[in-house]
């Protein structure tokens, strides 16, 4: 098959050099290690089709690749060898864009960062961002249904989607890059391959919703109360303006291990709070001031005694240390020892509720750890991490890890969130999903597996 | 069957008298007539899980209805007698509504209306609308991704839904009523039961996100050059103002038409104009005057040569005076003859130029008839019209119908449209969808079907 691939399209469609190869099988983390006896490399999405074909005849799963930047090993191969790593970081063109109808159509291989200064330079923004937007695709990004820091406003990545191209596991082409704002015919395989995590088929392009660039942004700090107060803030300022963007919730004992940890970083208010949020709102067009109307905001949620304390970033850079705050919080945390990360949700309404009681359950379960639970409070995402505490003993993390990560998703699944909110399922979650999710819905999800990609050649153990 | 589902949940959920049964085997147009020996009623979500592993035992396929307002046949029963009708009428509340969190869960038998009245009630507002909100009813707006007038800022039900609660073909309850904002567990059976016509399973309730009630609307009325200008216009809105909920496109010939036949309506602009644009803007709030800024922003676009002229009503009486004319359309063509018409969508930005193109092919290859597109713009959803023309036969429909629709079909289907904009595909147009879908689509369509429907109990003879 490799041979085949070569001699159809070329040496560039096959790498076999073992050095090569070699960064591609280990994910990011260094959690997962597989084998792959070639990374394929597709030019096209008739180059995709026909290898997907060619999958299909020999019998060799397909692992699709864009970024490796999975969170849980959606883009690692099988420790044996059995598949072959589809690569789509040569399919790498925006093949257009559209300043005056606010879309993209952007290949699976093209880097986020790339699209975010493709849709600058035409005088728009693709909202969606996270950490890995340096190395991470649209493909991957499809795949997973990928979140990050601007979902309040905008959505995740399904919310950003017009339309998908992609190659279905009978070499088929999908393709649904006019992205029609109505068409009712029928199941939406669009919807479907989103978030499939390249299950049920290879995503090669996506038509990509714009939206205004920034002309100018406005961060602010708050204390307030719990995290009830946050919420009804957050209610509060929707309900008065669409500019917020950012809605972080920071407890005060995450913000005061920052200022432990974290060279030149400084309190934002003048006392202590125990909660704090930071709150980002944005403007574009001169004749809103974010900043203004910012202030405002705050002014009144003190009167009305929603919030105890606030200030606004006066500068940039002082709206940049204010983030920075924020997105200290993991690394601060590592400085006191080791800790476990999950990625959950719960429905919005029930994230205060919900934080404080998983915080008194995982630490009464867990003598002598601290949990400690931050992030997004307009999505119901949370960054919930365990930290083994001071007396654990140095293997902690593999004692007691999959112990806490169980109780977590029980609480979770008790709460009616998600085992995964924004990072997908992968290798990593695959048991904790068998164990939790109804089990109506699981027979449902393998049957359309079973039905899409009945010789199972899409990312062989991922998801299902 | 019939008995026992009497026996278990009374003589309400299983209505057998002939004369009940009647009006509810027909659709609303007398199009298609079906039988059925009982329409079964279900209370609770949980009798219709007992109701559908019952038809699963008997194989006794299942026809779900809601208001019974199908444009395409969709909840009419087989006319051979097979199938029994599962009524949602009884399922008809409002579980709960938050205006806080904008967001109301309803049953799927919760009639347009009576939501739109509960919405209004809390301060907020249900923003999805059409003309037989009086009677259609939530489970079959959730069944076919319905659309309506107000999609150009909201988008269809499909942007409405936060998550559904489903009795799927195996008699399991899938619970996605929590509605998350991020949740990445796999394949959306959500997305995946929206616009799947009831072929997938029972829809009994849906999560459905509100937004702020109106608090002023303008209506205002421009004549524009071309349909190309009339583009330019609502995309030079878009980037001044989120405002816009209405931009209907209307052809100088329309206008004349509804003037020459309905009574009481009266040009709005002191000349005629080629094409026509109806634009409504409303605000959630006393701070911005729709009117003022519909006045400023087609002040600047007479200005630029966007717009010939223009007017904005001064009265609410005015307002609805212009709405008269665009909803009067239809009547005033049916005055002038018999008429098809064809609910189809294109990318937006390829609107302009199919509204041309499409009505000359049609008139080309049917001599006589007259071509008439309009509708909403903003969505690419026309409502295309060809009429018989002066010196038709009394049976020209019969006759020219079904080649109108195959060309208008191909038409739209060579530009990258679609068949069905929002009335689904029901059984009325089955043919056309199994003739021009992509095979690879039509076979993952068709495979999904058949996985998660293995009997075939599920609304059978609709979609595929």
């Amino acid at each position: 098959m490799i041979d085949e691939v070569r001699q159809r399209f070329g040496s560039k469609a096959a790498i076999t050099d073992a050095g090569d190869i070699e960064p591609w099988l280990t994910d990011w983390r260094g959690r997962y290690h597989g084998k792959a006896g070639a990374i394929l490399a597709p030019a096209s999405t008739a180059e995709v089709a026909e290898i997907v074909n060619l999958a299909a005849q020999c019998r060799v799963p397909l692992v699709p690749q864009g970024g490796n930047t999975s969170m849980v090993g959606g883009a690692t191969p099988p420790p044996d060898g059995s598949a072959l790593i589809l690569s789509l970081r040569r399919m790498s063109a925006i093949r257009s864009i559209s300043a005056e109808h606010n879309v993209a159509v952007a290949e699976a291989g093209v880097i986020l960062a790339h699209l975010h200064e493709q849709a600058a330079a035409v005088g728009r923004r693709f909202p969606l961002t996270l950490g890995a937007r340096g190395s991470c695709t649209i493909g991957g990004l499809v795949s997973t249904n990928a979140g990050g820091t601007q979902v309040l406003r905008f959505g995740t990545m399904r919310s950003l989607i017009a339309g998908l191209e992609a190659v279905l596991p009978d070499g088929s082409i999908h393709d649904g890059l006019s992205g029609l704002k109505k068409d009712n015919r029928g199941y939406s395989l669009d919807q479907l391959l989103i978030g499939a995590e390249g299950t049920l088929g290879i995503v090669t392009a996506a038509s990509l919703r714009l939206v205004p660039a920034v002309h100018s942004r406005a961060v602010g700090w708050a204390g307030v109360r719990d995290p009830g107060a946050a919420l009804a803030l957050l209610r509060d300022f929707e309900a008065r303006t669409d500019a917020i963007e950012g809605f972080e919730l920071v407890p005060g004992d995450s913000l005061a291990l920052v200022l432990k940890h974290v060279p030149s970083t400084r309190p934002p208010l003048e006392k202590p709070h125990s909660w704090n949020v930071l709150i980002e709102a944005t403007s574009a067009t001169a004749e809103l001031d974010p900043v203004e109307l910012l202030q405002t905001l705050l002014a009144k949620a003190i009167e009305t005694k929603l919030v105890e304390d606030a200030m606004v970033a006066s500068s940039e850079a002082q709206a940049e240390a204010l983030w920075k705050i924020r997105d200290s919080i993991s690394e601060a945390e590592r400085s006191e020892g080791p800790s476990t990360a999950h990625d959950i949700s719960v429905a919005v309404a029930d994230m205060p509720q919900f934080l404080l009681n998983s915080k008194v359950e995982v630490e009464r379960a867990f003598p002598g750890a601290v949990a400690s639970a931050f992030g997004h409070l307009g999505d119901g995402n949370l960054h919930f991490h365990v930290r083994a505490g001071s007396r654990a003993a140095s293997d902690w993390i593999e004692r007691e890890g999959p112990a806490i990560t169980q109780l977590v998703d029980d609480l979770v699944t008790q709460a009616g969130g998600s085992i995964s909110a924004e990072h997908g399922i992968g290798q990593m979650k695959r048991t904790e999903l068998e164990r939790l999710a109804p089990p109506g819905d699981l027979a449902a999800l393998k049957a359309i597996k079973r039905a899409l990609d009945p010789l199972g050649i899409m990312n062989p153990g991922k998801l299902l």
